[in-house]
């Protein structure tokens, strides 16, 4: 099955991924990881939740650290342009089938809260309260210095169909990997704010939420993370890197937050605005799609993930297996 | 006069900036400059032209050079999202009493032709010969790195009238300087692709081109340029910095071709996608909107540009003066 | 005057410059600039001295902070090799008709005070306390990461004649600059410890301390400085840089701290243990000497320095003067 | 058994490693790698030899490649201070009942040959053809930009003895790891020229050269070397990294050359001159010994190394056993 073509015309304006919710168990030790290490600005803080941003984002929050009996992922965010297209994402979500609720979050304005066919919650929203920048503060950087929410990354029992559905949104394949043997696709990277991706889907046991990832300015500060994160504790918590990905071209690194959930820590993607940009493909076998340096990523990686709050993942019927370290 | 509103829903949608015609006194001199010095790929050469694409560029070219008996700046190119957007476009430009044309370029498709108010030379296309990405062929990196382009700065004899103006095309004003006597906006950065610009107004004897600007992975490249043209005859053509400005953020670097048009390498601005960014406001009397680390820009900085083929700048009536180097 | 010969077996073994006592009126402004904006790490505290060493220094202190009723410079300290260098430097000085006092310093062995023939206040000592490694505790850098005391640069009034002196105690002259016109040196760099310098002599008013450098690890954290101290009220305190010299290769910013004692914040030069090593020679004529990439010094850098605790500077004779910033 | 006393007056002055000859199979498959691909510079080249220098070296050579019909190494370089050192050093081997052969070796002068109680060759020299500086000819500078040649690690079946013959030397240790079951040294680290080392030696099936290293500026050097090798035809020869080694606090990469002669790309280390620097004691058992981030090395990083020409390598009698990645 091909690579949909791109929807130039999409149903409604999503401008960008916006923010994740992460259901944890120990408020204090994810504070201490996401505060304390990476580097995030807390904007708001009481006994069950904390808000956080990054250093150039300026909306309220990208990331809510919520105080839960089991580690799991609340909400996925996206940001629409404008409020007719709030209605519009209303109008079709309904014309899946899929739940349409509107609901109240709090520094959110109107918000329509939703689920992929797969199961996965999303919430749009046209405003969020607007906080002073920060990003000339320069007293404020810390840990990896992080500039702000890169990318959600997902497990999929059934890629073809998720990309399909997210094309249908406005959403561009930039990257993808296929299987050789049957012609589907085992991973895709797809943008909306001109990146390589705001969203991407990976073939397992899904949906889950294999990661989120924050830009960060240049390799040094990734460098400057492990070695913070190996000499304050934290060195069980290196997952994966540093290395650059044949895929996106980005310098990365992944890490576990307490609870599990993973997060990567980015670079040096390229810009994908021209709608006309061809998608680079991939095949399974090539290990320079994972590493460009070659190293695999270890099993974990490939198994691993966060679920979404009361949706039970469903296994892949697509058998095809990645190089793994052995 | 304050900053326009945005225009969330302008004539037709320009996706981005794209390419700029030099025209050069001497061919292999620049050729030398752009190619050997800064790292620029050829992606067309015959005796009087030569065409240039950045790192991550998948379009035919960013710069053109074309061999001429005077220096000017022969066009400022932009892409738009589809076909219907160039008729929109033309009827827009024809509404306005500006001239339309539509005109044969190599390599390019159906491609619309005019000026702005001012005479700025401006050419609009959908379709550019695609070339097979090299952003990972790294053996062909040298010289800065260049990754892609990324901005127009000019010079405007009323900035705040070309504002209007770029406004109203869909351009949208990250940050700003005012005048604190007249209120009048002294310059204003303005984008389409998510950055901080992709173009920008310098109060001054205009329309004149200021620089347009490369975008490169990280300060060290632009270092590292500094140490190559610092010792393989260029140095005469350093012009300013390395330093970061207040404004946008940036570590930059200006430099001068052998014609005198002046280039700058840039990295680390932020991401502006959000349609309610709140644009940044500068006092014009304050010495870190230029250089946030206090250093002055010399005279020339100030006062020298390139002139647009065929037209004649005039004086701006503004007479505010920012902070020049003794 | 040629550049002397090196003095392979000096009369007693200097292993490199160790600390510098600056005299400051302000304990809590020096405090808030060398600790908590440049990074360096508190050794000892009390009412009246502050001892300070860098990330990868296990000695006692490189810098101590010593309150006093005005600014000017107590003493620089050199390390030696073994205790009869010490034994064999108080002959030495003493042939030389200049003091030998042995002191008692807190955190230090046998001490032994003298001047140089100028006047300039030196201690030698080959024991000081030694403190635990912390090259390794990533959650304790900040600020610049300062690494280490590279060395010290001195205004004299004669630079032959220190040249010759400090070349007698086994200082090496890696680079040099000759004023074209006279033959006579115009500054010149010395080390003892393997890298471009321990000691510099620049012509001027002497003997003043024109400033103490710090060794980072790369161009970045000078720029992380740079962006700090511009947004944290030291924007003033920034006098020239970041740049790279043509003498010694070295990436560089100067700085000035609360009392105006200048600290250059410095990588990149090279290594120079080869005995045979053949000085370079500059000519006072070329301005890339001081900057590579041709941008001159500030008429300050050139003429204001730390004068020395009890000595009187006298004018140079040599009227050569170097290109300054207009 | 414990770390020996640093040795403060040494039978003789070895100022630092200098040279390695590789022996090589495919003498244009070496210069591809060494010259196209790292970016040392070609000082002799003929049929059967290679002479490189990196870019801030200014003797003749540091790697000699020399066309044989099996890999292996012909020698270790070692400068002296002075022409007398040499004599020492004649009379020490001597003494020692090692072979003293005064050889003659082109671009070098006086050359003694010897071996140490291994069989390692080496040879020791004062003065060696001395080239114009191209430091700041930046426009040679390619691949990894190497700076100089750092130190050479050697497999020892014995390590607690060579340590001890090195350190009558005058090699200094500056950490070392300890199987903590039976005391007994695994690997050390030890130097001559000022920084963590000039020679290690790991246990092992000795001897045998486990690596050569070179200084290069910052880790993004490192970074770029990985991007081309990973896109050139290389990918198989990055062996180990990019990561910081506990042991020593550098930034490494280890790659093999086309007949599998390691060589480590480095930097940031920590200046070693105190002769009273605390040697730095690991536990074999620590995984942060080898990478602080706490990725193990392949066990080829442990198993492989280049044989010395006409040495038959040994066993070691300890058989305790690194970390080795599964």
């Amino acid at each position: 099955m091909p690579v949909p073509k791109p929807n130039l015309y999409p149903p409604f304006n999503i401008v960008r991924l916006s923010h994740v919710e992460y259901r944890v168990t120990d408020l204090a030790a994810s504070r201490a990881f996401y505060v304390d290490t990476l580097g995030l600005q807390v904007t708001h803080e009481d006994d069950d939740r904390i808000c956080l941003r990054a250093m150039e984002e300026r909306g309220h929050h990208c990331i809510v650290l919520q105080r839960a009996d089991a580690a799991d992922v609340g909400v996925l965010g996206f940001k629409l342009y404008d409020e007719p297209d709030l209605d519009r994402a209303a109008e079709f979500f309904a014309g899946r089938g899929l739940p349409v609720d509107w609901i109240e979050r709090p520094h959110m304005g109107r918000t329509l809260r939703t689920r992929d066919p797969w199961g996965i919650p999303l919430e749009f929203y046209v405003k969020m309260d607007r906080l002073p920048p920060i990003h000339q503060k320069y007293a404020l950087y810390k840990g990896v210095k992080p500039l702000r929410i890169d990318h959600f990354n997902m497990f999929a029992s059934d890629v073809d169909a998720s990309v399909a559905f997210y094309n249908d949104l406005g959403f561009r394949v930039t990257e993808y990997t296929e299987d050789d043997e049957s012609g589907r696709l085992w991973a895709a990277w797809m943008h909306r704010k001109g990146g390589v991706h705001d969203v991407a889907f990976t073939n397992g046991l899904g949906p889950r939420l294999h990661h989120t990832a924050f830009w960060v300015p240049n390799p040094l500060n990734i460098i400057d993370l492990l070695d913070l994160m190996s000499t304050t504790g934290y060195v069980a918590n290196i997952e994966r890197g540093p290395g650059r990905h044949g895929i996106s071209n980005a310098f990365f690194l992944y890490i576990r937050d307490p609870d599990g959930h993973r997060i990567e820590i980015y670079c040096s993607d390229y810009q994908t605005v021209d709608p006309d940009l061809e998608p680079i493909k991939w095949s399974l076998t090539d290990p320079q799609r994972q590493t460009l340096w070659g190293a695999p990523a270890p099993r974990s990686w490939f198994e691993e993930g966060s679920v979404f709050a009361g949706v039970e993942p469903v296994p892949s019927a697509l058998k095809a297996q990645p190089i793994v370290a052995p």
